[in-house]
């Protein structure tokens, strides 16, 4: 038998077949065998409605969405949130990917916008959209994280809230679109070429500083999410891609690429986006995701359905490349159990972690806890806490914590 | 030098960096670096718009949509098709997969929505959506295919249209489910079993067998499409999956699983799913897709722009698991170049391949073949044909040949 509270998977795989008594889950068993089938419910017993050029969710999922709030006369500023808790599986449907956005979404004619690469190049060059369809491209499942994700977890009580609440700044799709260096090769870069500035589209022009060795190595140019066009929120035409790296550098509705020898110290990474550290100086240009993990079911806003069988599900990913490991904890981080990890396991996406756990109904604190390919490992809120805070609140990546106790979930620190 | 309407991948690579000259496709050179990023486009000098619950693709995509016919007073009783050549990377978005219905898409209230596992078991079990919702879940990228997607080609001349006309009974998904095999050994099966038949809950009562076996094998009951919950069309709450085997017995809107001792031979597998053989006999129960190759760029509808650089990209899959190589001819099939397969290849997925193109602006025949890690190898469509036809078109899975001439691209039959 499991002992008390412990995330126990040798003992849920020893048992092998699951018998009906052992899930507090199970089906309902029905007796009269005959009768199955025999009463068709209404919507069997009429034609169904016709098709669709574009298909929609089903009316019942309308609280399946992203939140998000604007402060007044600035409705294009804020972001929105991905309701993770709501999902599974990995990918995140477009209709739902998180958005962030500093003066809105622009309206973009895609027949008129250009890309352009100069700076400290041999060849200045314009890309029209129709020019870069042309060219070789590749497909990844990366993730995109906001760098102020999870942010919330400094303030110092808990909030009560879902892990869409929390960590919604989070989505993962499949991109699909031109390899950076293969038209950063085409310009001919320069020598003393250290930095590419990124340029939006947007009336924010937003615009980010990125170094070269990252734009010639795993970075793309995206026009493609999840099969179709990238949505005009995810930066339609086009967006830059820099897998690992924070949201906001992944700079949407890519207009200008300047090849220079130096970062340009843009509004956003001066007034936003830079580590206030607690001797009191401020770090720039750190840009990675770190490892981490969330536990989605159950978390706040669910309800407890007394002892038995539940699965612990959540999300693990890092900026350096594949998850290898998430340990589980249900008695507050004193004992840990791995978990299984979906496959296929891809460097720079989501990976779903899954692992059964018989409940007897007492109170427990579950946490996840994620460990990379790099060897890097999640730290406790404290440790994160004692390296950064408690003056910023950039790229949390601690472990979370949910108590149970009796039908209740909420998040705590532990 | 690539040799005349030769696919060359080893002279692309040789070549190493894509010089601009190289590119019929390149970027515009430009010529004074000082002037660009000067001339914002309108769209960045007022404020975007503000954020959405729920996301929609750019206006301008309208034109991206799944395009069916139905009959005069059955508009619930056809399909609709994704439009593949418009489409990267391998995953179909949730509003465009295909649909098939036989007659119409139910309006299923979810909470009152059960699926019951009954007949050779011994505990006759009830499922609420809730309930099963508690089970341990798996994710996988799968492809699902209707048996008579690409049926056009048995036709004496060769249909010109997209390849989303041709084939476009095709999608691909990350599905997320519970195991089949887990429900059926809660119920526990009696000696005897060796099919399952499967009914949904729309009007038609669509209602198949399948084998034992593969309900123990790789057999889900899904209810997450690409993160969210399955769309309508594609059967929400819940649908059988049947990992490779043909669209029509992963049976949507699932309501019904009765374990028996022999195939139920319901509608759907005798006036239809069969397959009529030469000698005039028919074939029941082939419910394997098999080994498939489809070229998207350059296709019918597209316009070709002069000699030069050009991207060959298309899809690849098989029900019988991974694609372990895809084959380019430019010159009907006279001579190959293995293609780039995007990874991760997945068991049962769609597989991206690529394979860098320089076109002389000669007439020229493009064809791809695959083959599966069973072996097999796509036929000939006089292959094909010899073998099935001219009395049936379901899984046809013949070699496809578009012809180049002038700035035209034609669908052909070689």
């Amino acid at each position: 038998m499991a002992k008390k509270n412990e995330v126990d998977r040798r003992s849920m795989l020893r048992r092998g077949l699951l018998s009906a008594g052992a899930f507090a889950a199970a089906g309902r068993i029905v007796r009269a065998d005959d009768s199955i089938g025999v009463n068709a419910p209404e919507w069997m017993k009429t034609p169904g409605r016709s098709f669709s050029t574009y298909g929609m969710p089903a009316k019942s999922q309308e609280k399946v969405q992203r939140a998000f709030t604007v402060g007044p006369g600035r409705d294009g500023t804020g972001a929105s949130r991905t309701p993770l808790q709501m999902l599974e599986g990995t990918i995140t449907p477009n209709g739902l990917h998180f958005e962030r956005h500093h003066n809105g979404i622009p309206d973009i004619d895609p027949s008129r916008h250009e890309l352009y690469i100069h700076g400290l190049v041999k060849r200045p060059l314009a890309f029209s959209l129709d020019a870069l369809m042309r060219y070789p491209m590749e497909s990844h499942i990366y993730f995109v994280e906001c760098s102020g994700n999870s942010g919330g977890y400094i303030q110092a009580q808990p909030a009560q809230t879902t892990p869409g609440g929390l960590n919604g700044l989070l989505s993962c799709s499949e991109w699909t679109g031109v390899p950076l260096r293969k038209l950063l090769e085409e310009a001919g870069l320069e020598s003393g070429a250290k930095w590419v500035i990124a340029e939006g589209a947007d009336s924010s022009a937003m615009s980010r500083s990125v170094p070269i060795e990252k734009c010639m190595d795993d970075a793309m140019v995206a026009m493609f999410q999840n099969g179709e066009a990238i949505r005009p929120e995810q930066g339609f035409p086009m967006r830059l891609l820099l897998p690992g790296y924070e949201g906001n550098i992944n700079v949407k509705w890519l207009r200008r690429l300047k090849v220079t020898n130096a970062p340009v110290d843009a509004r956003d990474e001066t007034s936003h986006y830079t580590e206030l550290m607690p001797g009191g100086k401020a770090r720039q240009y750190m840009f990675l995701q770190e490892v981490k993990s969330i536990i989605l079911k159950p978390s706040f806003g669910m309800t407890m359905k007394g002892p038995g069988f539940y699965e612990v599900s959540g999300l693990a990913w890092s900026g350096s490349g594949k998850i290898t490991k998430v340990e589980v904890s249900a008695d507050g981080g004193k004992s840990w159990t791995r978990a299984a990890l979906n496959e296929p396991v891809l460097s720079k996406g989501l990976t779903r972690f899954r692992l059964p756990w018989n409940w007897d109904g007492r109170p427990a604190v579950l946490m996840s806890r994620a460990t990379d390919e790099a060897g890097a490992v999640q730290p406790t809120r404290a440790e994160w806490l004692a390296q950064y805070g408690p003056g910023q609140f950039y790229h949390f990546n601690g472990i979370q914590s949910w108590s149970i106790e009796g039908d209740a979930v909420k998040n705590i620190y532990v």
